[in-house]
């Protein structure tokens, strides 16, 4: 089976044997980087565990069929596979559409389900910002009829919980609703036909001032200058329970029907997380509109904000790290009759959050053990290897986390420096006298402090040593 | 983008909508059976992590070039993606080679790590005996140059350890050498372009008589009936150290060096197994060949075998659960200077494993807990919401597991309904009385018992009852 040769891998190739590189947008972890992961995605599961959330898997390959009309003009972002015989087959996207096909193909009508795995985009890669071909997602779903914002809510807590268990520093929850935000746009002029594409106009408030919005949106949106401006008073509104019932009783806006009802929501969605005590943290924003076509209500998104010199006004937002929202229609794309499933969900943007945590942990020189060995198993004479075969044996029996050096007959010197590197806290050493006294001396690799243990009590005694 | 139908797919798709399912050979993985595998894979991991490995991770998708030639025959079932421009991608088939090559581009020379990750084999799926065309596999390998049949040692007897830990019932982990297979074949005459064509023929001895065996020697392969019977007085051998010695004293055995290398190794072997306590279960099985190209000496598979009215004769091999081996080639593969770095591995068989263990729960009727919450937040009156958010928070923010219904204002049986559905233990009742009282009532679901807490006691008392 004959190709033409690779367009962009050419470059990167070599004249002789293989090209050793991951494919571009994509990295291996080595083992530093993957015990920070664990680390990371523990917490995250963790706090989607302390809200009852239970796991579910479904393939990285999905039918090319069921991706397709789900994301706009990110379709040409998928991944597909060759066509090799069969089914036509792509990678996911993200966990949400999946999701959903699992909803509707099982006819569950009713979960909280959270899924960490990794998704494919055929985007420009930022590997420095931590945007990557192939990436971690972290979402928790909540699908299901229930009384208003209480899912909607509880999903915000979650985000809460998660940034602040991070330590990462300050941030902010935007959040925004799509009728709002529809409705808004309707009170001042715009045709339907335009909301999608103003709204991604309106999206890039937080990074470029309102004029160069504004010049956008007449420019290139074909809006009137006074329809813009109109927007503009709105899209640049801020802030929370006040803001809410200023808008409840703005004379258009109050006359819009789904505005009405998004502002309805968004102030009783303001009385929950005042009982959770996290609106601090929380701003209703207006120019919050989010990429993706699927949602229908709440909407929101966390950023980092990096604080300099203490200046409260030196705030600057440092990216998304969360966001989702409700999308009630997505389900029902995929159900034959089109019977809707309402979801609220969030996803944690783990890729960005680990890059900071990787960089924080290199300034602090902190030493990342890669390996939990909570003993090595050590001999200070030569041919004693079965006496420490047997040894580790026993330990391992018993629970024990343990190594050896796979050589017959290592100095003492090289086995401590082992532990040392390693960061191994515990070394048990077996001689010949400890043998023919039936004890082990376990030795505390920090403090040098050696002491004889009985033998069948060495394993409680790691243990004890141990216990955090 | 026009494009044919899709053949296989097409059968199974409908008139309206999206073809609801996932791709052939693939499964979703709903909360009971992701809870099961959390389960199993937990248990596998602390194995490895007892052996002091470090977690990797390498990405899903892998240059095309660096799987090529690599895996023989079954090249074939490597799924290929879609030339969207840039560079021609893959998804990996196991996890052994995008080891090897982690190593090479990386320089690594020693290293003990463990990955569980999925790969992907365009197979014939049989999904009922847990072959899946997406399945996981869990790698455990220790690279490096190192004394003698240590590190081979560990890899048996980490499967021991991981298939006694899973109580499936009795095992047999068979083992033999590349090196010994190849010296029966020269010193029987084989000419060594026939080496690997035989010993795929060999290989079939575990499921078929020799006569069968030997007949497909004899008409497929060309041998000559009396070098099929030359090889037919080894490969039917099986033992433990007797065999080892029988054939170390082996006229003609003894005078191939491979062999007599790769025996003298199995002696070893054997001797380290008996100091870990584990011969009891292992067999060196002179037929045992294992299919894949790159192994160059010992090799073991485990096989779980199913007893039949206690009769051990009856034993009968249900498939293999657990593979490996050593390969020193293959890492040199990938380095520009063929500098090799000797490798042994062990790959788990997790999704048989996998069907055992479900088909198991499912016959003895366990309720498999898909989350872990451990307290449901309940009201026993109306227009209670605020109170029931107010402490769930603070339970939230207390590390404990909670979850309250979604409802206004849920009956108390409902909510009590719940906590026995999903198999939540305490319930934490907080109604007009408690809240002036400034307790909550915590009830035991399964008893029914309950007893009033002080509120700012409720986290360590939920702890407190749910300790192990």
């Amino acid at each position: 089976m004959l190709r033409p040769p690779p367009g962009q891998g050419q470059g990167q190739g070599r004249a002789v044997g293989s090209v050793l590189k991951t494919p571009k947008g994509t990295r291996d972890h080595p083992p530093v980087q993957a015990a920070l992961r664990e680390r990371l995605l523990g917490s995250v599961v963790a706090c989607f565990k302390r809200h009852g959330a239970a796991a579910i898997d479904t393939p990285v390959l999905e039918l090319r069929e069921t991706l397709m009309g789900k994301y706009g003009d990110n379709a040409k972002l998928i991944y597909e596979l060759q066509d090799q015989g069969g089914e036509m087959l792509a990678l996911r996207y993200d966990l949400t559409v999946p999701f959903a096909r699992y909803l509707a193909m099982n006819k569950i009508t009713n979960i909280k389900r959270y899924h960490v795995a990794k998704v494919y985009r055929r985007d420009n890669p930022a590997t420095t910002r931590g945007r990557y071909r192939e990436f971690y997602q972290c979402d928790f779903d909540i699908a299901g009829q229930f009384d208003p914002m209480l899912p909607d809510a509880e999903c915000l807590k979650i985000v809460h919980e998660i940034l602040s268990d991070l330590q990462l520093g300050d941030f902010l929850i935007k959040v925004n609703d799509r009728r709002i935000l529809n409705g808004v746009l309707a009170v001042c002029g715009i045709p339907e036909s335009k909301f999608i594409t103003t709204c991604s106009t309106i999206d890039k408030l937080d990074k470029v001032p309102w004029e160069e919005v504004k010049n956008e949106m007449v420019g290139e949106k074909g809006l009137s200058p006074e329809a813009a401006d109109r927007i503009g008073e709105y899209v640049q509104l801020h802030g929370g329970l006040d803001l809410i019932e200023q808008l409840l009783q703005d004379p258009k806006l109050s006359q819009n029907k789904l505005a009405k009802e998004g502002l309805g929501d968004m102030k009783l969605l303001f009385e929950y997380l005042t009982l959770f005590g996290i609106t601090g943290k929380i701003s209703f924003d207006l120019s919050l509109a989010r990429g993706l076509d699927y949602y229908t209500g709440v909407i929101f998104e966390a950023v980092l904000l990096q604080q300099e010199n203490d200046h409260v006004e030196d705030l600057v937002g440092i990216g998304s790290v969360a966001g989702g929202g409700r999308y009630d229609g997505l389900v029902g794309m995929f159900d034959p009759k089109g019977r809707k499933v309402p979801c609220v969900g969030v996803s944690i943007g783990i890729e960005r959050i680990f890059s900071i945590l990787e960089q924080r942990v290199k300034a602090s020189g902190e030493k990342v053990r890669t390996t939990e060995t909570q003993v090595l198993v050590a001999t200070p004479q030569k041919r004693l290897l079965s006496a420490r075969l047997k040894l580790i044996s026993e330990l391992w029996d018993a629970g024990i986390k343990a190594e050896m050096l796979y050589k017959k007959d290592p100095t003492l010197l090289k086995q401590l420096q082992y532990c040392e590197n390693m960061g191994i806290p515990l070394a048990a050493i077996i001689g010949e006298q400890e043998l023919s006294d039936g004890v082990v001396k376990l030795r505390d690799v920090a403090t040098r402090v050696e002491v004889d243990i009985p033998r069948e009590g060495l394993a409680d005694e790691i243990r004890r040593r141990l216990e955090p």
